[in-house]
């Protein structure tokens, strides 16, 4: 089995744990964050910029993927790891997320989605099989079910929808012929904890490698999504990895953590670096803001990334303000590092037995962040 | 003296000759060429991006760090080196080019000019004595003379803006007090070979740490400025370096070593970089083309850089086509590299007597270049 989930430790106090996801590209430490890198890049960061600053996971958007510059085209030019040339793990979303999210150019049936691409307005059908199809032409390590995400409070939407994406889990689950890649479920139903529950059961019973948690972060409440975390996970198996979808604030990771998530994926260190917003203790700073004018220190005087090790926020102020790309790389870099090395500790302090105080102090440190304010 | 210029070797074929010139932040081995970081970066490339690639001098424009963010403010931070956290030799321009540029919304007297911001409107005047000001805040280890740069067809015009360099030239001369600055003067006059030679004895009689041949490739033929280089350098003085600014197409290069050149700049690599155009041997290829779709091979086969090592055309027209700063990133780097790494091989030719050869070979293929076709 190339796909063995080897827990290393489990916290006493949560559910948080520690473990090795064993993939063709090599051993996945997790819990991990993976960057995300929607057009086979993540942006304004190379391969070995990503590497050096620890990641060991990406992501990348089947539907982007699909449309520019196709997914056959990755395939014959020996996969989506050479072509992107990142040698480590690689995971793959199914292109539903980004269907879904077209509202205006997609008709939903039982058998898939017709969409519009928001690229050139060509039509196109995604069903489970095709989902699978074009994620095997890419040849991530983790590729995920075709799944459809509601809006989280409507509950006969996610009803109807679950049903859709139940059937679908077992079509995809069908379709998948390549034995090195882990097909994961992905556990939907909104807030609602009857529907969550019925999803993880079906997912259970289909047996993939691993299971996701879609459609949070999605405008739920933070204690919403926590309380589905809760209902969830421990319906899970501990012998298979789970990914909690499309999430990624600080304050996300740990709380995540805590109820037992392993993987992570988020646009927002690189979305925020490129308005120049940067991941700090207890928040964010805004290096637009005039208050950095001449200030000589880097973004956060404790990090070991490549941008705080070199440049101030004087300088990274300058670049933002005169839109320079070396703004949006060094700030992405850094960001991208503060979660990357927060993963990193959190997985030390369930190794070393103190991740509950590590939270603890984390999270105090946070609550300012969760409630929304920026330390701008 | 803290900036001696060694003489290495002086081709026997030819003018071209390898030197180097010591300066506080390290000797700088010439011939050589700078890449430009017009507000304090490079676009799209870090610092140890480009100590990686073989850079080993970067220019920075006054006028533009003048206006943005300030060159007080980078003085009161430091300095220019550990603003862009570069620790090599930097060079600066006066700022006369941009402020001449500005043709709408300047006006010349023959003390100065007086200017509007192309960022804000607002105005400002610069001096000989202001340049030099500016330039010593900034604490580049290159500084250049305040000059005037005109049309190189108008004889009217370049006879009294020469006028005001010469008496501009003596003033900054006076004006410059900083011994870890060497303040170059610059040649102008056009393409009339009578005013290049009495603004290129002006400038030796005051006797500059180097001397910059200004106001070449803004307009003139390429045979033009063969001949005015045939011209100006033999008239300098070998102990001292010669700089051609703003130059830098490959066969600009070598035409420059041959004459008798020690440095060059040029923003060429990064511009045509972010349109998606590469350099390669015999011309420049452009990576939006459909026909490198599906292409795996890397610009250049026989090339050391990044970009070349690990990815594809394909791969790098996808970027491109997606807007993708990696792309901007990547071509960048690879055209930088192509330019050091030539003038890396030039200076070696010249140290082991083959430049002769090398320049007629590199020549021979790339008279296609010179012709301005593309081998798109």
């Amino acid at each position: 089995m190339s796909f063995r989930f080897e827990l290393i430790a489990a916290d006493a106090d949560t559910g948080a744990r520690a473990g090795v996801f064993h993939t063709p590209h090599g051993p996945l430490l997790t819990p991990v964050f993976a960057p995300v890198g929607t057009a086979a890049t993540v942006k304004a960061l190379s391969p070995r910029d990503l590497a050096d600053l620890g990641a060991t996971l990406l992501l990348a958007n089947a539907y982007h993927l699909y449309l520019r510059p196709g997914d056959e085209l990755i395939r014959d030019l020996g996969g989506l790891h050479r072509f992107m040339a990142w040698d480590g793990p690689l995971l793959t979303d199914s292109g539903g997320f980004q269907v879904f999210s077209l509202e205006d150019s997609r008709i939903i049936d039982q058998d898939g989605v017709t969409f519009r691409s928001h690229l050139d307005g060509s039509q196109h059908r995604f069903t489970p099989e095709k989902a699978i199809a074009i994620q095997e032409n890419l040849g991530a390590d983790i590729i995920m079910c075709f799944d459809e995400c509601p809006p989280p409070g409507d509950y006969p939407y996610n009803q109807e929808a679950l049903a859709r994406t139940n059937a679908w889990a077992v079509r995809c689950k069908a379709a998948h012929t390549r034995p090195d890649q882990a097909l994961f479920g992905i556990v939907q139903g909104g807030i609602f904890h009857d529907l969550r529950e019925d999803s993880a059961r079906h997912m259970i019973e289909l047996d993939f490698a691993g299971y996701a948690i879609g459609g949070l972060s999605v405008g739920e409440t933070t204690g919403e999504m926590h309380a589905v975390l809760d209902r969830v996970v421990p319906l899970l198996p501990t012998t298979k990895p789970r990914y909690l979808m499309g999430v990624g604030t600080p304050d996300d990771l740990v709380n995540g953590v805590m109820r037992g998530v392993d993987l992570f994926d988020c646009v927002l260190p690189t979305r925020i670096g490129r308005n120049g917003a940067a991941l700090v203790r207890g928040g964010r700073i805004n290096l637009r803001n005039a208050r950095f004018t001449g200030d000589p220190s880097p973004i956060a005087s404790d990090c070991a990334c490549y941008a705080c090790q070199h440049f101030s926020r004087a300088y990274l102020r300058h670049l933002t303000r005169a839109n320079e790309i070396l703004g949006h790389h060094l700030i992405s870099l850094h960001n991208v590092h503060f979660l990357v090395n927060l993963v990193r500790r959190i997985r030390e302090s369930i190794i070393t037995g103190s991740f509950a105080a590590f939270a603890d102090e984390f999270l105090a440190i946070h609550s300012v962040e969760s409630k929304g304010v920026s330390l701008d």
